[in-house]
Parts: C-alpha cells; structure tokens; sequence
C-alpha cells in the first residue's frame, strides 16, 4: 500500500514549516490540507483536540501533532536523510538543544513583541540567544547539525528567516549581525540549502501595529 | 566495561526523580552526586553549563541534561523495561502527551501558586488538567502506559506527589477528588507501584509563607 501524507496546515507557520522541511528531506511525497485558522475544519479538531492547531500529519489515517514530535516520528519511520544521530548519546545532545531552541529561545524571542521591545525582556532573550551563538562558535561548523541540517537547523529555522520578518515589521531590531555574528552566518547558509529555500514563504511585513497587538495579546503578559 | 553511571542530584526534586525511576525500572546501578544549589559542584556547571541544573546524567564520562531527554537516553540505551513503544506511531502519542504535561500543565499549576492561587489562573490549570483528566477516562487503563507506566507517567509524577504537598503548604487546594477522579485513581496507582514508592522522597511540607514567596519569584510574572 502507497503511503498516504497529509498535512494540516496554514501557509507562513514556521511551525509547518518544520515539517514540510522534514518531508522534502526525506523525499516523501505529501498534500497539503489547507486551514482557516478562524474557522477550523472538524478533520482538524478531530485530529488534534488538545492544542486544535496546525500541524498535524496525518500517515495512513493516525495524527500526530506537535512539530518536533512530527519531525521526530518522520525520522523514525522514513530512512534516508538523518534529522536525529542514530548513536544514542549523540542523539540526547541533539534533542537537548532542540528542547533549548523550542522552549526557551523562542519564547524568550516572543517575549519581546510582546512587551514591544521592553529593554529588559530584549536583554533576557539575548542571554538566551547568546548561548547559541557560543554553541555555534564552539562548533564551528555550517550548521548545528555539522555539514548537514539536523533536528536543531530544523527547530531553529523560526530565527533563521521568521525573526528577521517580526524585527523589521515591528521596528525592534535586536539579533544583529554585530551581536551575534555566528548566529547570523548560520541564517545565511540555512536559508541557502535548496530544499529550504524552496519551501520558505514569501517575506510578507504585517503592518507594526497588528504585529505588536498579536504579540502582546498571547506573550505580553508572561 | 562496566557501565559508570552518575546522577547529579537534589534530594525531593520531581525532576531528578523522573530519572531515578527510569533508571530504577531499567535495573541500572548508580551512583548518586548531591549537589548543593545554593553552591553548585564545578563539575555541575561543566556538565550543564546551558541549564546549570539538576538533574545531570553522566554515563561513562558523557553528560545528558534536561530529565526527559535523560529519559528517552536511558530507553535507548538499555534494554529490558520499555519506558517508550517501538512502533513509532505510539511512540510519537507518548511524546505527544509528555510534551504537553511538561509544557503545558506543570507550568500552569505552578502558576496557580506564582499568583497566590487567583481564581482564572487556577481556572486555566484546571482546563489543562482536565484534557488529562479525559485522557485517563478514555483511555481507561490504571497508567497512561496502560498496566504498567511509561514516559507518559514518569513526566506527570510531578502531579502525582508533589503536588499534594504544594496545596497542603499553600492552602490552595484545586485538585481535588471530586472535579479530577481519574487523575486521582492516576496517582493513587502510581504512588502504590513498589519502585515507586521506593523512591519517592519523605512528605515535607515547607511553611506556606515561604513556598509562596519561590514560586512568586519564578512564576509569578506570567
């Protein structure tokens, strides 16, 4: 039997795009189910009752949910490309800074829309970001993943393009290429590897005062 | 070789107790390192210099951070008690939900203590809780692995045990009987299952002042 693939899914998301990037590494054909976030199809709410967001795939009838829990399941289950190191060790290393990335660099990132670029929340976020940066330094490699992308290029992609987007849209620039010049070498050659460009969105700049009102409604107060 | 395996440790954390009981279920000999937090061991902040916290796994020299990346190591590694399924479908449903116990329900409890129990923040942990509390329902199983505990478990012990003593300490008492049966039954088992109960730390009730005043300070904000 052909697999089947869908994906759940809302053009722009740097939360899909985890996964259709996960999916074009590993070759795999895919259809993409397009969703109104203001008006969720019932398949949607069907397959994800807890969180009722995008993404969600779905192979051969069983959702998943959670970006890197999808990322992690296609790595799982389709050989080829390795998004995760099979030695174990190497492994725990590589869903460490994932973890890092996922649940406390971007909503440290977050945070500062949020707070329309409090200086206190910027310089938090910073500190953050500065632990990548000295992780990539040490590296010294393209990518976090050596030569190849891995599951941390893949957690991290928000930084690498979507951050650039919300600094310029809301005037609060705060990831320079002074500051943090590792971290943006890394953004230069992410955004260059084919499959990824292929599958970015365009660069669209919401208006500032609808990017600030989104931002301080879901991260203004944490 | 014989496997050397060390934990870096504070004596009643839920966190470093995830990873006792993995490694307790597994049947793996250790070597515990208590550390003081107060005033952290060199070789803490070598290990984790990211987090520059408990608990730290070291195995044959190599340091793993983070308890439920410690965990899916531990699975990975030795063989014997499945903390997590084989089939990768069930295993992205385990991660699913430990993911969403980690970052969704735990900090929304310790939310209702950072706000001094304010009615629409416990209002929100309960509809977090809830989902867990319909999960068990239809699952319909003592553990949410079934007949015997899985990742799913280990991450919610915190909900277990703990947190019988924050509301005794706080006096904010939201998790009761009556509203969340099924998590009750939950805790009821999990606390009873031998290795378990083996490892849980004594009941220590620190003064409602003081647990009040930590969990303002880290949680109170957001």
């Amino acid at each position: 039997m052909a697999d089947e693939v869908k994906l759940y899914a809302v053009g722009g998301s740097p939360f899909v795009f985890r996964v259709e990037l996960a999916l074009n590494l590993k070759g795999i054909n895919y259809k993409i189910v397009e969703e109104d976030l203001k008006n969720k199809s019932s398949d949607l709410l069907n397959y994800n009752p807890v969180r009722k967001e995008v993404p969600v795939l779905v192979h051969n009838g069983n959702p998943i949910s959670e970006s890197l829990v999808i990322v992690e399941y296609i790595d799982d289950v389709w050989k080829g490309f390795p998004i995760l190191p099979q030695d174990p060790y190497e492994k725990s290393v590589v869903r460490f800074w994932a973890k890092f990335i996922e649940s406390t660099c971007i909503p440290a990132i977050f945070k500062v829309f949020g707070s329309n670029g409090a200086e206190q929340v910027i310089a938090e976020a910073c500190e953050q970001l500065q632990i990548i940066e000295d992780e990539l330094r040490v590296k010294g490699k393209k990518f976090f993943g050596g030569d190849n992308i891995n599951l941390i290029d893949i957690a991290a992609s928000f930084i690498a393009y979507w951050l650039g987007m919300l600094e310029e849209g809301t005037e609060i620039k705060f990831v320079t290429k002074d500051k943090f010049p590792k971290i943006t070498e890394w953004a230069d050659n992410f955004i260059k590897v084919e499959v990824v460009k292929k599958l970015l969105p365009p660069r669209i700049i919401p208006p500032k005062a609808q990017l600030l009102a989104v931002f301080k409604q879901r991260f203004g107060n944490s």
